[in-house]
């Protein structure tokens, strides 16, 4: 991590759990020498100021943006364009706008066309988050060893991305490069279907007449657990992932229910066989995720062996 | 917990993550005066040798269930039937036979018609485990605060069945007893829909041609990888549990796939709206789970913060 300044002034717009956590990691880098941070609410300013990981907070956009070298769009990706055309008029030349959104190609449609000539576009997504959101949810510690994907379009200034890579090393994070839509097409599958699939058995659960709620509940020890889990992320922010990577996400949707039609066929017609081959395929996938320090090895996560 | 035993001797008819958990809180309460232990295999025993938790380790099952008042089936289910009536002759008459399979119907369909007059046949099924297997995974607070679940055949001596629960207790756990038909539909949906769901996208995302293995392996932080721990389970017995709990899976299936292509319609046509409410309806379920003390109220499991 570095320990001189990359940026000078850091505009955070949004500072939840994402913003608020990147303001933690930027204090603990010494990457910024100024924090700014805006919201639209009040009460969400209020709770920042009281953590204290700003060095100013603002409810007005132009403020937030003004001087800054690094503008940070951190709100649910689809108030994007709205902001973008806001901020537009106070960026300061030189400065870069980047974003953390989970899909990249919506963005650059939405926001690159309010960017003005002399100012930088590098949409970036980390992928690292918990199921809590809020700026009281942020921890410096969010993005170490984890990745940070970059997608800058093409003719982005080599100067300027670097710059923007050093940032985010200088954050605890490692960090990639891709085309946009080659990573709304990973992401649909490592992280958007995962999230739509968690939403609907837990919805599933919810509704089944036959099983009381609280026996849903009581027994969920038993494996649903773990789907509550990302199912408890926050409802906004994963609407504009949905509505807005939605080629992608129908795309592998299509591919995982062909996969559960075959599977609920092979439980119809007693094939153990094939029962038996997927389930031993599976597990020495979660054995590479482990050797590549992305989970714990550890049982259960983890969770402590005492009930909480 | 109990610090009288309850049993004088116990024998459990397989000795992996269950079977060896149960062993070490036998001894951590004192519920039983001499554990037994049978497994097929001598690499099983000898890891069973080394670990230490039984008093005598057996490749003869008829040695193992020799005088022993309690005799606990802890193999997949699909093998049941044929230890039941191996068994059989050598039960000591006012000896309890259980088990601790995932499924309850088809125990009492496979075990039931081999038990012979004079001894009591209660089925159980501890709501506990994790994803690892083998007699080197158990640790003795595996059932604390977790439920127990008896599913005891119309008729069966109440003393029986009392003495059942308060070993249970001993080791740690809470108990409910219940039809095994109901139980069968409720872990459908809490425990055997979640692990199909999560082998299958597991399978999908290792198929994805367009994306590498390695790049689904290394973003899997996004939310992939809290399915790949489910998946990581044991495929002998989930295999057997699918066989044996088909129509309670099916029709659990069905409603899952039904709620998923409500929500790809949603997808398809931009309808926010249903994807926000269904986003928020499934965030007080987690908060339910977490409040019943059956979960971690932790961000992400309580993963480390920092990487493994």
């Amino acid at each position: 991590m570095s320990d001189s300044p990359i940026y000078d002034k850091v505009a955070l717009i949004g500072i939840g759990l994402i913003g608020s956590s990147m303001a933690h990691a930027m204090r603990r880098g010494g990457v910024a020498s100024h924090i700014a941070g805006y919201a639209h609410r009040a009460e969400t300013l209020e709770k920042a100021r009281s953590v204290g990981f700003a060095d100013s907070l603002h409810s007005d956009l132009a403020a937030c943006v003004k001087d800054a070298d690094l503008v940070v769009l951190a709100t649910p990706v689809g108030t994007y364009a709205v902001l973008a055309e806001q901020i537009a008029p106070h960026l300061k030349p030189g400065a870069t706008v980047t974003d953390v959104g989970s899909v990249k190609s919506a963005v650059i449609r939405d926001v690159g066309p309010h960017v003005p000539e002399g100012v930088h576009f590098i949409p970036a997504h980390p992928i690292a988050g918990t199921e809590q959101s809020g700026p009281e949810a942020g921890f410096a510690e969010l993005f170490d060893g984890r990745w940070g994907i970059l997608t800058p379009p093409p003719g982005t200034d080599s100067a300027a991305l670097e710059r923007l890579k050093s940032f985010w090393h200088g954050l605890g994070s490692d960090v990639e490069v891709m085309d946009a839509r080659h990573h709304d097409l990973v992401l649909a599958i490592t992280s958007h279907l995962p999230h739509l699939i968690a939403y609907n058995i837990v919805g599933t659960a919810d509704d089944l007449q036959a099983v009381t709620k609280s026996e849903v509940i009581k027994y969920s020890a038993g494996g649903f657990r773990d789907f509550t889990r990302i199912a408890a992320s926050d409802p906004t922010m994963w609407r504009d992932v949905f509505l807005n990577n939605r080629e992608a996400v129908l795309e592998v949707l299509g591919r995982f229910s062909e996969d559960m039609s075959a599977l609920q066929r092979a439980i119809r017609w007693g094939d153990g066989e094939a029962l038996f081959n997927l389930f031993t395929r599976t597990r020495a996938i979660r054995r590479s995720i482990v050797d590549a320090g992305q989970d714990t090895a550890a049982p259960n996560f983890g969770r402590s062996k005492k009930p909480s």
